[in-house]
């Protein structure tokens, strides 16, 4: 998993123009040529499918589809860390930091 | 990295009322009691605070906001997936499916 | 006022394609005819966009985009609406009723 | 309506703490308090409700939820109005002039 995820990682890195990815063939590279608000217009849009999906599939009991969104909403948000100079490996890293330090029960006290 | 994202996992199910989480003093237990509406609005939340903050960390050069709200998106989406009987890991293969199949190309075409 | 956003909602409704609206040549019966999920997502991106709006517009100082982006969101609500069978003029009217009963002041008790 | 959607939007202008409103008691007053970020989180919070409340109202039958929950969208859109100096009318009147303009169908050029 590990692996795939940071190699993930690498290939989206691979695709900003300054990397060498092409606008004119590549998804991610025409992502990073647009830059941060066309990046930040797709976690809304995931983040609207993946509502609408889960939704869907409580209906239907088929869960595959808030698989596949919840993948897009993934895939997008590490194209907006990339953009960052972020990894996933960092995001990875601050769930453990939280759930090290409390069991992931801080999150009771910060908010509801 | 694996490790803690499956570990994470993990916690997060231990954290069903069923399998013995106490909605009074874990904040997660208590997302699942109230059910997937409270799960999904989270997502919504996450989301329209994460483009906040990548906004804002454009405008002020710190990317640790954006760090933080990533954070608080995936692992809203991890309830959301346990809430469904998915596991992360199926997001990240089909993430790997997809990069394998077309090199992350598939996307291209399939959508702007 | 009133009389042009019960047009533009009467419009609107003439976009339907039960109604006379050509998916070929008109966006809005292009959504009526793709249907609820092509319309839902709308509203999702559009108020994504209008939170980037705001943020540009406390940034720049021109507030401009603030009012394009909230009028594609209160726009794609009308679509909405429509579908739902539903008038712009009931959600004045319940908002006029909330404000009725309680000087709008119902909500503090209602949420935070 | 127009009465209403103005005399609505003079309410939530007297609701800001410098004409006069008291975050103590009112959660208009409170939104204005806290800020731009506290308005535009509920821009996003209100709608992921909204679509969640369409796609229960298109199972169960019932549109009203569908009118509370834009209800709710169009009055934070308004206390976000009133943050940025801007009124309703001033929406209606964007969207009656691209109506004007091109018979709504500019839209269709503008973006899919």
């Amino acid at each position: 998993m590990s692996i795939s995820l940071e190699r993930l990682a690498q290939v989206i890195e691979s695709r900003k123009p300054e990397n060498g990815g092409d606008p004119e063939t590549s998804y991610v590279a025409r992502l990073f040529k647009k830059g941060d608000d066309a990046i930040l217009k797709k976690i809304g849009e995931e983040a609207t499918e993946t509502v609408m999906a889960a939704k869907d599939a409580r209906a239907s009991g088929d869960a595959s589809k808030v698989l596949y969104e919840c993948a897009d909403l993934w895939f997008h948000s590490m194209v907006m860390l990339a953009q960052f100079g972020l990894k996933p490996q960092q995001v990875i890293d601050e769930l453990a930091r939280r759930e090290g330090v409390s069991g992931l029960e801080e999150k009771a006290s910060r908010k509801e």
